[in-house]
């Protein structure tokens, strides 16, 4: 029974459309289940009505010719009570509805289930049988396994399905939207390019080679080639990136060293005889399969980077070098991947390109690190686009949201559009808030501060009139290296970061791994990494990696004195005075190695709801607290945002979170103690406000989003904020609080900030 | 570098004892570093010194014999200061210490790094060179990468050389301890048996065949006798379980169908003339490899099945039939295997078994739901544990901690036999309370509940005195089967449960897949399943499978009218509100197809924290609140307990969980709605003292722990437990909560219920 559900799911599954997929589904299923008739009927949102999409048995005339109301027939029934429905006696039934194109007369027995994705009623699935009689609890218990195992392949194929419509098959245009995570905001409307390796790798046969030592030249001279190729796109990303975001590329390039890869696929030509692009896919194919076997996401990546190297050198190897020369990329190109890597950032030039979208990857991807830096609009993780078929098509690409629109309407493209250039108006005018202090109109002030990772990240938030670094993530170089970056190494990146805002304080947070940010040199494998083994957690117990970073700190705020150290993922007091011993001790060290520096200001995240419940006993140890405000969200509602099953649920203005944010805040000023937001709520205008009325003392935000926060508070009361907040605080549910916010500030003013409902 | 770095993992990890492990790392370190010297110092606890335990470049005769104080040296400096020294004089540095057997003086440069793992200090790993020369930052940061990734590795050849040590090989005896997730309450101790597949499916080599026919004869003889086999099995834990619950082996059965497996393997033997056994091997092999792939650690299960029924026809097919006759099992066997099946279960007799150990797996895989119904102390995914060499060895099953120990000294031994012998004792003097109420001495009365999932639990329920269930799991039967039951089917399931406590309440909670618990026909596959699609979440997505459910209890409840519906994962009011308008259609559904049956109670289970900060509105949209303390505490600390990495984190008694229980009760009875915990703690007896004092209107737990806490309650004061909470709820962390209890309660008589401090 397994097997045959597993069959089914998997035959249809490849299915190349939705036709294809239904006809599959209905042939296995009246196989399998020895009936006369299986059927598909579904829903058409537009006319109201059920359409006969496949079938076997029935009429093949009919199928796309039937329909049914949404309240006619058995069909009809089972779609609005969705339930199954089985009876021995269709004609005889009450609700029965005769359609005669279908001959569907003789017979009797009918089942029918719902097909149900995500909540939505998708259409109903028949089986008919001539004899009359009941099918029993075993047919009915599989065809509603059998529905709810292929709902979601029938949606997706039905995606697909409208994506083909749109490409010209028929007179209507429907947009279609799919979801990702959010990778670096803004807005990009242009044409898709799908970036694809150029060659298949794993499609390469093995062939006797002529001559072993031919077969090594010519592999050299693709190697050679292919370094080369690296090197050019490296290049090309250098104006883009700080000198020290390079090193990625430099880990590209050792791959490809002559002692690694190319050693041993030279080896393997002259073992084995085999022609070079025989010898170069066992070689690369060995590697692939041994990471991915490893099953952690990180390493997979890795494989995605080897493979992506074989191919380029493949590509060479069969002589089409033109693939290295540029591309035709459209002027308003929004680059397409399955699995996006740095090294095809730099192919498309910095001009022509107007966003990202991969299949695969999560905001804490090296991509969408290096598109925040750069300020392209990305959406990561929108694992239900059949992205081969979007090449050419017309995209939207929503960095805000995490959402993408292929083929829009005209509507919605002028709509875009309009949030597009009110972006761009609205930074020009923006700029001029640059060196204005943040501040309500009855005189309330509150710094902003911006978050950073990247030094280019740093550059930029000096330009938008930032007061200080409320977050900087230090994993972020770690992520860059293929081994620990060494005591010396973090001291320089640590020390660039404070001297760039000195004296303004930089806050530090201590390395962040685990979770979705791992290190290929360092992997996690766990069933639920955010419930695992990450951030304090893993540094205080590898307290030799934890003193190195603690040190490198202090030392490079020798004569800065600006720095702040954060602990992040504290659930207990324990864990604060632990990290406080190591880190009193490696001051200690310090100053005994000669340097003149002061103990920095510690302080502790809270984004771990046990900590709320503590904020008294934690802040009573440390000298600040900050909020991070995603991961709290995400651990009061129980909603890891990177799956798109139930990103939905993650409701930055629900109201256990805003409960949650003003307990934090009333504790924290109770002892004293100041307190400020990391999250991205703070960079939300409506949030931003709603923090300055719980009394935070210091918000911290992208970079890009600094000017219109700023700009929202100066032209606002603090009373009237504190009267809104008190407003929202008494809401139960966040729809209605969202609204509220939204529907508040346009009344005020800044319909044009905050934007479009979202 | 990460190449390098993998491969010496792999090869370490391969390794067969510490001695082995400890060479390839010196060896393989030198190698890569092209330095001269690479050295392992371990750090001994009993005589707190670090012993050379393997070297590359010094005298391999001080290996084992030279050693270091723990302040002496370079070594000790690492090893005290847990960071990397790095200097290019050793023999001038104020901390060198000459050891002239290892012959180290011409070395001048030395580099060493500590090895620690999960905060324990291991060791220390050094390079040495002749030359006098600093070894550079990536050198440094290249070893300090090594070592973290290594201490893992180094800490299990550790255990694992403990044990060789314990069998026999040295004078001294240690225990060794392995966490693990508890799977069934419980102390067992015994003699191991490790039973492993007995014939190897995967060593199988291909064979050609002198005629296929005889090849097919003798296949379908073993396949006959391995059905057999099954059937044999299952006879056997027929006693054990309700035929309900067999269902499980019908799956197995079909498996093993003539029509399934047999005719893919004939065909095989057919088309390729392969011997019976390679054919068999062929067709295996491609299932497991094929659910393996899925990548759903469900569906690994069912690869495990496969490959365990493909073991048994092997085992026949190779005449060792035996294999199928009763094993040699020890009169006291606690029965240890890689990934324990229902099968295996059935192998031991029952009045042999003292406990189970399941290096995969937790507490609610198939085998810990059936070990926990039978009674049986349950250690599951113990991860780190070398299993294979445990066979013979005397063993400690704690199945309340989730731990066992290898070995025990004889001190160890007593002690868990005093809590053994204590328990047995217990159970019989507990016995008398029955029919007794759980009442204060005071007169305060608390009613207690119990939480079921198989029939069995409920018939034993019944024994110890329960007044009702507090939580019926319904996901168990929907477990046992292939595909989703029908409602007939689950109709006749709820209504054994309803009846067998009519006229007392039932409280079944519905469909919750998700998380660590899924059905293999309908996989769920997701990086953080915790924070994913789980609960209420499916079947709001699912209302065909959800209005099923609903109407199949309702229908069930007729005549009887003692059922309570429960809402799990719910996190924001809307859920509720659309889940109540499902149940009222399906009561109106039922109504109106005759049945004369009451609207049933409906509840909402209070386990994100986000509910906590919503009781009043969520407790106003229902008739009753129920706390699954289990999960709540795994929100508000962010820990899955089932990671033994961070599973020391989970702590039961954190300040933080306190205090949001108490939020929970006060704030349900602001609104005048009753309260109840079905988690862990309600069966905790320290727990279920603080709950009463908090004014939980009831507690639900597993009916083995009910006697005891209803003993507590019976042997206290409500107006003592009350002031025992206002202490604790001031503590502001979970050790000294923990102790505070533990000592109350010891002072209050009860030391021989909560038994010696865990």
């Amino acid at each position: 029974m397994l097997d045959i559900l597993r069959r089914i799911v998997q035959e249809v599954s490849s299915a190349t459309d939705l036709s294809d997929a239904l006809n599959v589904v209905v042939a296995r299923i009246r196989e399998a289940m020895h009936t006369e008739v299986c059927s598909v009927y579904l829903f058409d949102a537009d006319s109201k009505r059920y359409v006969l999409m496949a079938t076997e048995g029935l009429n093949p005339e009919a199928v796309g010719r039937v329909s049914l109301s949404s309240s006619q027939g058995l069909v009809g029934l089972v779609g609005s009570r969705e339930e199954p429905i089985n009876v021995d006696n269709a004609p005889a039934h009450p609700k029965f509805h005769f359609l005669s194109e279908t001959g569907e007369d003789p017979f009797l027995s009918f089942l029918g289930v719902p097909i149900i994705h995500h909540k939505r009623l998708m259409g109903v699935m028949v089986v008919q049988q001539r004899d009359s009689r009941q099918f029993d609890e075993s047919e009915e218990a599989f065809l509603v396994t059998m529905s709810a195992q292929l709902a979601g392949v029938i949606a997706h194929a039905e995606a697909t399905g409208n994506i083909l419509e749109m490409s010209g098959h028929t007179k209507e245009r429907r947009s279609t939207r799919f979801n990702g995570a959010p990778g670096a905001p803004g807005v990009g409307i242009g044409t898709v390019y799908v970036l694809s390796p150029p060659a298949d790798l794993s499609g390469v046969v093995d062939r006797e080679a002529e001559s072993a030592d031919e077969e090594v030249q010519r592999f050299d001279a693709a190697l050679q080639a292919a370094r080369d190729e690296v090197r050019a796109l490296a290049a090309k990303l250098s104006g883009e990136l700080r000198p020290e975001e390079m090193a990625l590329f430099d880990v590209y390039l050792s791959m490809l060293d002559d002692n690694a890869l190319g050693a041993e696929v030279r080896t393997r030509i002259r073992e084995t005889n085999n022609w070079a692009q025989g010898a170069l896919r066992q070689v690369v194919m060995q590697y692939v399969g041994h990471f991915q076997l490893m099953e952690d996401v990180y390493l997979r990546e890795r494989a995605t980077d080897i493979l992506d190297l074989g191919t380029r050198i493949l590509a060479h190897l069969q002589g089409s070098d033109a693939h290295a020369q540029e591309r035709d990329f459209p002027a308003d190109c929004i680059l397409v991947s399955e699995e996006l890597t740095p090294a095809m950032l730099g192919e498309v030039p910095a001009s022509k390109l107007r966003g990202l979208v991969s299949v695969k990857g999560s905001s804490n991807s090296h991509v969408a690190i290096l598109a925040r830096a750069m300020g392209v609009p990305t959406v990561m993780g929108v694992v239900d686009v059949p992205y081969t078929q979007l090449h050419g098509l017309e995209l939207i690409v929503d960095g805000y949201r995490g959402q993408i629109f292929s083929s829009p309407t005209d509507e919605l493209r002028q709509q875009y559009q309009a949030i597009y250039d009110e972006e761009q108006a609205l930074q020009q005018d923006l700029q001029i808030l640059r060196d204005l202090p943040a501040e309500t109109r009855d005189g309330y002030r509150i710094p902003l501060w911006v978050n950073t990772g990247l030094i280019t990240d740093a550059v930029r938030s000096l330009d938008r009139g930032a007061e200080g670094v409320g977050l900087y993530r230090t994993e972020v170089p770690f992520m860059m290296k293929d081994r620990f970056p060494s005591e010396n190494e973090q001291q320089k990146i640590y020390r660039q970061q404070l001297e760039t805002f000195a004296p303004a304080p930089v806050t530090m947070r201590t390395l962040d791994i685990g979770g979705d940010k791992s290190l290929t040199y360092f992997p996690i494998n766990e069933a639920n990494p955010f419930l695992g083994w990450r951030g304090i957690r893993v540094t205080l117990d590898h307290p030799e990696i934890f003193l190195v970073q603690i040190r490198a700190m202090i030392k490079a705020s020798e004569g800065l004195n600006n720095l702040r150290v954060m602990l992040p993922m504290i659930s207990s007091v324990n864990e604060v005075d632990e990290a406080l011993h190591l880190i009193y001790r490696a001051h200690a060290e310090v100053l005994e190695e000669g340097f003149d520096v002061e103990m920095p200001q510690v302080g502790v995240m809270i984004e771990i709801p046990a900590a709320v419940y503590q904020i008294r006993e934690l802040g009573q140890r440390v000298d600040f607290l900050s909020v991070g405000s995603n991961d709290l969200t995400q651990y009061l509602l129980a909603v890891d945002r990177n799956n798109p099953r139930v990103a939905d649920l993650y409701q930055a203005f629900h109201p256990a979170v805003l409960n949650a944010l003003k307990q934090i805040a009333d504790g924290a000023h109770a002892i004293g103690k100041p307190v400020s937001v990391c999250g991205e709520l703070a960079g939300n205008p409506m949030g931003a406000v709603l923090l300055m009325a719980m009394g935070y003392d210091m918000l911290s935000m992208n970079a890009t989003n600094l000017p219109k926060v700023k700009s929202v508070i100066r032209g606002v009361n603090m009373a009237w904020a504190k009267d809104l907040m008190q407003q929202v605080l008494t809401l139960e549910s966040a729809p209605v609080i969202t609204a509220t916010l939204q529907l508040s500030l346009e009344k005020a003013g800044f319909g044009r900030i905050i934007g479009p409902a979202r």
